[in-house]
């Protein structure tokens, strides 16, 4: 069985960097939907609490419940994504989980008193509610008596270059004014505010006064925690991120090979000289990546491994017990033409994390 | 949350196809390994057990456990990846259950007693001990007095034009013939034989004689069930297979966007006409695969997809509640220069499957 090591002192290192960057550390919030990108979410936001972090964000209710314990506030961006009721009615009674309503319809479905967030759309055209929909967001909230703990949005331009950065930042300004204003006539508390993800934190060079009521509250990482900032290279940051968690991958069977033998489906590889050469146990089966012929590919050790990937297994030149598949997946990444973000959530959820 | 929903008339018609090309139903082994390709290990099985198959394939010790009632011989073809004892004890005790061996190391450790399939290597160069290890793995089994239940390859040539698929087969042949005479010499029973999957089924012409003891006596379906055959297309083979899996998304939030206005990440789509665009439940955290810019998708339906995808949702031109996002994955794996099979097996296990 293959084995995710997730580096406990990577991931310290990577909060520190954070810290420094944001001078408070109340203003870290850490992302750990989707299994903590794959990394294990009990395992990631076991870490995260060591560091007394009070805001999580998670994909659905069944990764809220799993880290109940273990948070002041959880945020669930997808809740509308249930399918066992207890689960629903759980996350519902509990005091720190909040609901994100990403539309007026979901808004109306929700039991009376409920904790939201809303999310809104500041001009990346996906998720949210429009501004020109906050003064009914804001009827029904009034209706059914829902706690409004948060308006936040997702600034799509992190990584990249323009003016469109600050143009979301604006537009996000002009909704928070409008729901400063809203909750003084509807006369409820005012919300938290958030916007920004790891990306938009590196470029966010807004000095945040603590008594500006609209300042955001915290920044949402996510890729950051765990290694990697994914940003147009132009703004020529190297915040010294370490990726924290490592694949490794344990030999099946070794084969003795003849110069000009070839290896796997179709024959695809072909050896150089008489060698040996092992199976591991990960293939495209566990979600990782399937290694095609024309990829040059090679292990941390320099192990090279040949294509193609099978379902359960790949074929490296190595006789080792265990090989480290990798420790940085940014290689496998520009391989197959993709971010970080998309290798490491695709594996699969049984292949076993181990803090080291 | 979305769902993969399961076919099964195409099921049994894929079954039909299948008993139509290989005459005997007893012919007919299942592969369920890896979540039975993503399509739910379980869900498949109970089909599989409707029409009395009685062999089936899987992964590891933890799939063979779950499907454990339904077949009367379940072959465990990565039982080295095991790690929980339990699993262990409970699979060794299992009279249905039985190891693959692919190595001489891992043979040595197995316990007395234990039911084995021994994997030999016939020229795909992969898993398998080789033909000169044979006299060594039959000293082991006599000590140890391990259950040698089969002796099985892996033709990794089924999907090529070209002679390596009629040169594995031969050299199959040559380690049948050896397995037969070190069988009598050291007083075991012969074991079944096994060799093809799907394509090399549909390529078979070999005229297989019952009363041949070197004849295989079935072939492991694996893509053939769930309605793919990747062969090369010069074989001019069209069996009429049809994809068993539809994938489906809801809806999260629909946005009005004006002619020229832009969607997701780095604004990457620009809208050509006013228009109504939502977000779909499913995204790339899902283990379904990042669409990025370039990528002209759609649903089955016919509505646009929008790159680039994000981790949780994707961008579609539609505002229906319920969209399909392939009931054929074929496009999608030309899209990202893969098999149907990687896509398939990507997705994670917790995504629901209703049959249908």
């Amino acid at each position: 069985m293959p084995c995710l090591k997730i580096n406990q002192n990577h991931f310290f290192h990577n909060y520190q960097i954070l810290k420094n960057l944001v001078k408070n550390e109340d203003k870290i919030a850490i992302v750990l939907k989707d299994n903590a990108y794959g990394h294990g979410i009990l395992e990631i936001a076991t870490l995260a609490h060591q560091k007394s972090i009070k805001n999580a964000f998670v994909k659905n209710m069944q990764e809220a419940l799993c880290i109940q314990h273990l948070f002041e506030n959880i945020s669930i961006l997808y809740p509308q994504s249930c399918f066992l009721q207890t689960h629903f009615e759980t996350c519902l009674k509990a005091p720190n989980i909040f609901f994100c309503v990403a539309s007026l319809d979901f808004l109306k479905t929700l039991p009376n008193n409920t904790q939201i967030e809303l999310k809104v759309n500041s001009g990346m055209n996906r998720n949210g509610i429009s501004k020109q929909e906050l003064q009914e967001a804001f009827n029904i909230i009034t209706q059914k008596n829902l706690k409004l703990k948060g308006v936040f949005t997702h600034n799509g331009y992190g990584d990249d270059l323009g003016a469109e950065f600050f143009s979301q930042n604006l537009q996000f300004l002009l909704i928070k004014q409008e729901i400063l204003q809203l909750t003084k006539s509807f006369n409820i508390p005012l919300p938290r505010f958030h916007s920004l993800s790891s990306s938009g934190a590196f470029k966010d060079n807004i000095t945040h006064n603590p008594d500006d009521l609209l300042s955001d509250c915290f920044y949402r990482f996510g890729i950051a925690f765990y290694g990697y900032l994914c940003i147009d290279s132009v703004f020529n940051l190297k915040p010294n991120l370490k990726p924290i968690a490592s694949l490794w991958a344990y030999k099946i069977s070794t084969c003795s090979l003849l110069k000009g033998q070839t290896i796997g489906y179709s024959g695809t590889s072909k050896v150089l000289e008489d060698t040996q050469i092992s199976t591991y146990d990960i293939g495209y089966g566990d979600g990782f990546f399937r290694i095609k012929e024309g990829m040059e590919l090679k292990t941390k050790e320099g192990y090279k491994i040949y294509p193609r990937a099978s379902m359960d297994c790949i074929s490296i030149q190595s006789i080792q017990e265990e090989v480290c598949i990798f420790e940085d997946v940014s290689a496998f990444a520009k391989a197959f033409n993709t971010i970080p973000y998309e290798i490491l959530v695709h594996l699969h959820s049984y292949i076993p994390k181990k803090i080291i």
